[in-house]
């Protein structure tokens, strides 16, 4: 089974963990985007989902899809389970997520659901956060470079670019990449960071995955946060 | 003496404050108003100023001064000095900012600034932070809802308007005003908020001021940080 298979196995197997009908939130990033595929044929085939979309390129899907969606600003109290990808997870399910820049509307959209479940192949797995991937923060434009200094004591720090050009997010913000190495305890690392005036929001996700699906050569298992 | 006159003195303290030439972070509100038409007024006399403004209102008086500005997103390592108002101020000197709606870019300047002074007539001066303010929080549109939610466990939110319309910041986003009551740590209240993903920024500012310069009826009083 190659990368591909694995993250179509993973997506099918979260469809499993959504409820008959209700509010979905929709993850951002090529394995989610699978997920959002599924949740297209099963509101065709007369499932009565809405979604909430974490970027505008899901928004977009979500849309060609027909699948019905809420608006930005709605309360979003009856988000009954996100299904997203990441770019890291940890032995404790921490993770790190933010690779295509939706991070902050992840972030969000993950703190109004009342479940999280988080589809990734076996390659994204790590003892650490930070053993191979930088962790993503926004930024505000207004003050950037003495934000990116601040942020310089905590790791190596680039600016996110894409296709040769600055990348700017859903928000109008930056994106820098932080390289931490590997965190001990990514929680003081997120905390520091988001002391920092001009940070919007990090990519660090501390115990926000409920479940985590792996998908492996050997096929499907799944992980869950231990309480 | 009136309040307005009060606060024309303690800009006209702030001045006291400046080196002889350099970068200067200009402050927003009625009081830092006083002082960047002080500062237009050296600066057409031949000092050597250039400012960094904390708000698109500052930008369009000190253009109309005459006074050189920084680009938004430049390095601003150089600050010498920012003079800023402030909506309360407690013993310990920490402030309530953001009355006028700029309190992320007012904190930004802040932590790029060797120094910080702050100007104040008497009646801000309060024992404990938010014995008459709320803290005004930056808050992002999406998931706004949600986001109120969560700030609504720390005081009663209200979302900020203006001339009967919506509120929005410079960046683009919604403040929203938490009645917390006089906090007796308003470190932690910051650091909760902080935590809540789509803050964008607070209004308080711990230990973030230099000097106070305070504008009484008998004249003015420098309210200086312990170490």
């Amino acid at each position: 089974m190659n990368q591909d298979e694995a993250k179509l196995l993973a997506a099918r197997a979260a469809i499993e963990e959504l409820p008959a009908s209700g509010v979905i939130g929709l993850g951002s990033g090529s394995t989610a985007k699978l997920f959002v595929d599924e949740v297209g044929a099963r509101v065709k085939a007369g499932a009565a989902y809405r979604g909430v979309p974490t970027s505008q390129g899901t928004r977009a899907q979500a849309l060609a899809l027909g699948i019905p969606l809420l608006g930005d600003e709605e309360p979003w109290d009856l988000i009954s389970v996100t299904v997203d990808g990441a770019d890291e997870v940890s032995e404790r399910l921490d993770l790190i997520k933010g690779g295509g820049g939706a991070l902050t509307r992840e972030k969000i959209v993950n703190a109004s659901s009342m479940r999280n479940v988080i589809i990734v192949d076996e390659s994204k797995m790590k003892k650490r956060l930070g053993e191979s991937w930088s962790v993503p923060v926004e930024v505000l434009r207004f003050g950037f470079f003495g934000t990116c200094e601040r942020l310089g004591r905590l790791g190596g720090v680039k600016q996110r670019t894409k296709d040769g050009s600055v990348f700017v997010t859903d928000a109008g913000n930056y994106i820098v990449d932080v390289k931490t190495g590997p965190m001990d305890d990514p929680g003081i690392i997120d905390k520091a960071m988001r002391q920092i005036p001009g940070v919007v929001e990090t990519g660090l996700f501390i115990q926000r995955a409920d479940v985590v699906i792996v998908a492996g050569p050997s096929g499907i298992r799944r992980a869950t946060a231990r309480s």
